[in-house]
């Protein structure tokens, strides 16, 4: 799999979150987008990886409909940001493996959501060009991270 | 396929529907589910049949994620209310050439979006009996009636 | 969806289910079917429907690898035994919408995991006829039951 | 196909294999995993490619479910160590034509289990490195060569 610091320990799963997070979530997801003017296409999963909430901006392209979850899908099935294996991809060679999956969607724009050291779910956003989308999609996960106590 | 009327002549289909009448829609049934302590996965799509918002509320059952969204599609592609597949199933005979179809879900809570006599869309509600989910799912589209000026 | 009692509220799910919680659930399992002389397939997930635990015991058929783990996950996507869904399947009728579903196998055998009130994941065997499935099934769910303080 | 040793031929297959036998590989898999704290997903497939022993270790991320059926599933497939198409990839040019195949997943981690010289399965690790998966696969494949009397 795709390198992670080697003392570095896989976060745990945890399902403290509901649809409140994710509105908050992608609420300032889309405040982001809208700020830019990028019509955007943006899900959030649970810890389980099953869809609490998506929505598409008025404009968005259809096909990042299926990309946005599923940016979402892979951030948490393997517990790190897409951009991960999209900059793996860049690299060639040996990451072209990655390309041989099929449970794993290599673009920038899926980041997971942590909460107290545990991942509760992931936003998936899609639309635009895909580092724009990441910067979207980190708004909504620094949303979550800014609502603990 | 199932009887219509023979003087009613199919809707045609528009595209006026954005982001802000699906959160309409989604609102008013959410507000009915919520009034009855339903816990539902609401999803409303366009009238192209894709997702334009879709919402899981806290305790749904994670199975209606899927169906929600596939009353959503069926109603729009059919241009009725999933009901009337229901209503067919349950008569046996013929009507069961219904489940030879891999596009259509025969499930009750599936209801089109109709804005100045077209199809802008269709709203699914899934998570209960079909007839609860069903009550919500109108909720909502009455909602988008009761918008017009 | 199928009728659950009115006054019923649907469970909730909850992640307190680990690797060695899924051993006893399917040891003891394991052993009612030995007991039987039944070879079986059993299969454990999580609240998320992800597979935890599954073993093929000698001689079981090989259709059964797939259904034990569908039957496993009908059982948590629907927060009911899927002996709910075959029992209104032989009713006919209006049940048999059921079949036109694409994310729910409509076979005796799954049955949810319940810990304090919570569905923590679900078990389904497959092998024999389907009562015999659930039969095992059950001495499955039984014993996590059972390990309560 | 890549390459083997042109004097080499390929091995038979053999369904000396049970369920016994997968447990001790898993065991010894999952004590090599343990050892180094590592959460994995283990799987164990028959000469048929049929899933026998499959087991999550807690905190191992859910998309290794899929992988390391996968990995297993090619082994056998193939009757050779995963391993070897991820070194072919690495190479690029034309071993890239491997990722044109729907039934082979070029990642480590997968290994035969061979007795008596003919393949009786495979199984399959994925949750951490790719290296790291095979190194606890590789320990579950040497212990049924030493459980040969």
């Amino acid at each position: 799999m795709t390198q992670r610091n080697e003392n570095e320990m896989p976060m745990s799963y945890s399902n403290r979150f509901n649809l409140a997070d994710a509105r908050r979530v992608v609420a300032a997801a889309e405040e982001e987008a809208t700020r830019h003017g990028w019509p955007m296409v943006i899900a959030v999963v649970d810890s389980g990886g099953h869809l609490v909430l998506q929505q598409r901006l008025d404009g968005a392209q259809l096909g990042s409909i299926h990309v946005a979850r599923q940016k979402a899908e892979t951030a948490v099935l393997f517990r790190r940001p897409t951009r991960v294996f999209e900059d793996a991809i860049a690299q060639g060679g040996l990451h072209l493996r990655l390309l041989g999956m099929n449970n794993l969607v290599p673009l920038d724009g899926g980041i997971p959501l942590i909460r107290d050291g545990a991942v509760v779910g992931a936003i998936g956003v899609s639309g635009m060009r895909s580092d724009q989308d990441a910067l979207v999609a980190q708004a909504g996960a620094d949303k979550l991270i800014a609502a603990e106590p």
